[in-house]
């Protein structure tokens, strides 16, 4: 079963809640291809028309009802869809209603909120600041991170602490192991201060030999060998200080970060700090 | 009105759609106070247990009926809480069956797909190393750069790079505009070969002469006359320059980054390489 269905997400604003909502219920369709547009913005008549227009067209070439999952929060612009042969998730008509009985509340109605923030925005724009100034084991102020990751060359450190920092608003530091490390087995001497602050990040030796093997091809720091070793020695470190780890090895960066989040607790002392 | 609800986001993986939507479904009621959490990897039996004793525990002490939004794809699991004298909004529930109908399919029913990415991952880390290693006009391939973000010293070039690396896998590269180009009022040289990927980023005077201000405080960089005319350089020559810009003083980096995929029409290019 091969067949290629249309899908589009229609938003006024972004589109990130609609392509994330629309994608998590596809996935539940795996054996079927899905061919995915965002429209964005769309957020007065004229864009409807045009979107609506974009639709047909594709609906014409495929030959198959396109699939629209719609975020659009002003009725008058869903009212645009309403005689099209789509097949239609609507996440905000779906759910607006309940949830304005339940709080006993009208909706606002309004455009343009979803991703609206200020304070969090600046905290998200001093972590990123901070993130950078602390990668790889730079930066003197690890008293002032929320979280420091520590993990072996090429482990995913860097961009699970830039997403921690962007998404989350986290001052994340991370700290690589280095073979001088394991000789004496203890924790680096600028870490001990902070163990409550350390989680550990771990990975298979073969997916590691292969993003090592494209750095430096044919080297001994990117044969299986190395590699064994190193996670070995960085797990057992792990292990004797106490410091919760994870297996990155099938984990996108989404994951790792809510994994580390939930395992460590930071989840709510971050919303403690909004 | 200031009353207080109780939300939570359960989910059997990370929670991030279950927040994404809720949180946008909620600001449609911005006069209610919200307390947020978010009940991540709920993905047996005995966590779901776990997870609706904390809420109940949650109702007690608040004395209102909880809010729950679920991504909840295990039939099992989303039985824990029926009985539960919760408001229940069951995004799978609601969409699967349509979708099940539509597709003339059977949902997979499986836990664990949805942010999984393989292909995807490894590009978003070379994008992530690209950017780094190709921010503030470092870098010597622009010629390998998917979008080149233009604007003067702290208008937010570098999150938003980081940003599109992390989240659309683009290999996204910034290059300052320094009071030095704006002398001879010409495109700096190196970027001259690449200025079909140039976009500009604008802000008010105002808001960056507070930004600057915590920088560098009462300097000649952070004041008001100062911002005023690099903004005004910078913008004569994105418009000199035919260069699509943005003044980004009310947004938020997810606004950003789609207003820029959006505009420079980059989000199918993103989509086609993947």
């Amino acid at each position: 079963m091969t067949e290629k269905r249309l899908v589009y997400f229609l938003s006024d604003r972004t589109g990130i809640t609609a392509e994330a909502l629309g994608k998590s219920l596809l996935t539940q369709f795996d054996h079927i291809q899905f061919e995915r547009h965002t429209l964005a913005f769309v957020d007065n008549p004229q864009r409807a028309a045009e979107a609506l227009q974009q639709i047909r067209q594709g609906a014409q070439s495929s030959g198959q009802r396109p699939m629209v999952f719609s975020t659009l929060m002003q009725p008058e612009l869903r009212a645009v869809f309403a005689a099209a042969d789509v097949f239609w998730i609507d996440f905000f008509d779906t759910f607006i209603a309940p949830l304005e009985l339940e709080l006993n509340a009208k909706s606002s109605g309004a455009v343009g909120k979803s991703h609206a923030m200020s304070d969090a925005y600046q905290q998200r724009m001093d972590a990123v600041n901070f993130t950078l100034g602390h990668d790889d084991g730079l930066g003197q102020h690890l008293e002032l991170a929320d979280i420091i990751l520590l993990g072996i060359s090429r482990c995913g450190k860097t961009p699970t602490c830039l997403y921690l920092a962007l998404q989350n608003g986290l001052r994340a530091a991370n700290y690589p192991l280095t073979p001088d490390d394991f000789a004496d087995a203890h924790l680096p001497a600028p870490l001990r201060p902070y163990q409550a602050k350390l989680f550990g990040l771990s990975i298979s030796p073969e997916r590691l030999a292969q993003i090592r093997q494209e750095r430096q091809p044919d080297s001994d720091y990117a044969s299986i060998n190395t590699c064994r070793s190193e996670l070995r020695q960085a797990e057992a470190l792990f292990k004797k200080y106490g410091i919760a780890y994870l297996d990155i090895t099938t984990m996108s960066i989404e994951e790792i970060a809510a994994s580390i989040l939930h395992q460590a607790g930071l989840r709510l002392q971050r919303m403690d700090r909004r």
